[in-house]
């Protein structure tokens, strides 16, 4: 019997994995990873077997069930299997499904946390998500269920805590932009937009709450957080310099 | 002029550094370093100057004004000055003064983040702290205060979160279970005290919202996150193998 390790691939910088994944990575014997793993991440489990079983959005992704099989399947003839997420696998990893395949079928495995996009984002800014005096709590939320899932009051959680961090929320700007209006947030608190942070081709879009939906429309397709809070306010500061591109491609766009 | 690092040490083990923080620390001619860094973590950095200025709980500490201005002017003198911090500078790391100073005294400055407190503990536990279908957001809170500080409603983020991680809460223990409880949140959710996450002297303390006072007890000094929530309802179901000794440790204490 082998062992499977589930391993967080941090925030997308090569660099910013953790020695411990990097070390079981050089020992691996499959590697089942996430669409946007970095190659040369991959490259350090030089004599594994590679297989790709990432979602991304819009694309053909394999199915969890599947997943948790494949998984079982090979801790049972390999030595190190591990499977590889972005960030961390205990924040919107969707781990505890692979978790509970591989205890019911008794294969020993270990969790190794990662960096977060969120801590990722803010350190790129340089503003912190906490700050003495102004923000002594951070709600990490994700405004994307699956099919038939229990109510998912995201926003009550960003509205309850003083800097909001939201993953996969991008695609639904203009519902979370209106979502929390509605419910009592204000329309000018500072928003930062951080896509493929911790990459050569990031981009960083500031602006307010209100602006979200056109903040949006300015990303490309990578993997985003949007920063909410107070804490922002320095850093967007200097918007008003990115304003008029921002409208060019707006309406390039529209 | 040199260049300020903000470094974060990861949640204990020192393997849970990242591979760019293990590189800056190796070239650092400076390291300003909490009190809790791991001593395998400060040797990678073999020819800096070591100063010690962490806090503590009920220990001396270093004023965090005293700190920002030993930092900017190391960076004045020095090539690379490492500021090293537990878990992720951003997350309850005061790390915005110290950036602020930098920024005032025109310092180049980079800030390199790391895997926090609250994944690590979800690690080691198994338990993932988003789950499909039960928990879509985390709130992230420290019910500490400075003195003078604004009103902090940690709890209303408690409340409104899915889960709840609970930084240096340990020694407060009786005031966060009387205030949940008093606002409503079930005396029966699931609770658990990771105290020195990652690190042999690890300890996991299981139960409920309503015996947070009693598990308190039961850890040493060491840092300690409070883990908040159904998806913690498996991990506390072994509990009672381990009220026997809480019990007995209780007594001899009491």
């Amino acid at each position: 019997m082998g062992k499977a390790y589930l391993v967080g691939a941090g925030p997308g910088a090569p660099d910013l994995l953790t020695v411990r994944a990097a070390q079981i990575l050089t020992r691996a014997d499959m590697v089942f990873h996430d669409a946007l793993v970095h190659p040369q991440t991959l490259a350090l489990a030089a004599r594994a077997r590679k297989i790709l079983v990432g979602k991304r959005s819009g694309r053909h992704s394999t199915a969890q069930s599947f997943i948790n099989k494949r998984l079982v399947d090979a801790a049972r003839k390999h030595g190190v299997v591990v499977r590889l997420k972005g960030g961390d696998p205990m924040l919107f990893g969707r781990a505890q499904e692979e978790i509970d395949a591989l205890r019911k079928a008794g294969i020993d495995f270990e969790i190794v946390p990662g960096v977060t996009a969120a801590t990722a984002a803010s350190a790129e800014l340089g503003v912190s998500l906490t700050r003495r005096g102004l923000a002594r709590h951070v709600a990490f939320v994700t405004p994307r269920a699956g099919r038939g899932e229990r109510r998912n009051d995201w926003a009550a959680s960003v509205l309850a805590a003083d800097t909001a961090v939201i993953y996969m929320g991008a695609g639904l700007a203009e519902g979370i932009s209106a979502e929390l209006v509605a419910r009592g947030k204000a329309k000018a608190t500072p928003l930062v937009l951080v896509e493929s942070a911790t990459l050569p081709e990031r981009r960083i879009l500031r602006g307010t709450l209100a602006d979200l939906p056109t903040l949006a429309l300015q990303a490309g397709g990578g993997p985003a957080v949007l920063l909410l809070g107070e804490v922002l306010r320095d850093a967007i500061a200097d918007r008003a310099a990115v304003a008029i591109p921002e409208i060019q491609a707006y309406l390039r766009r529209a």
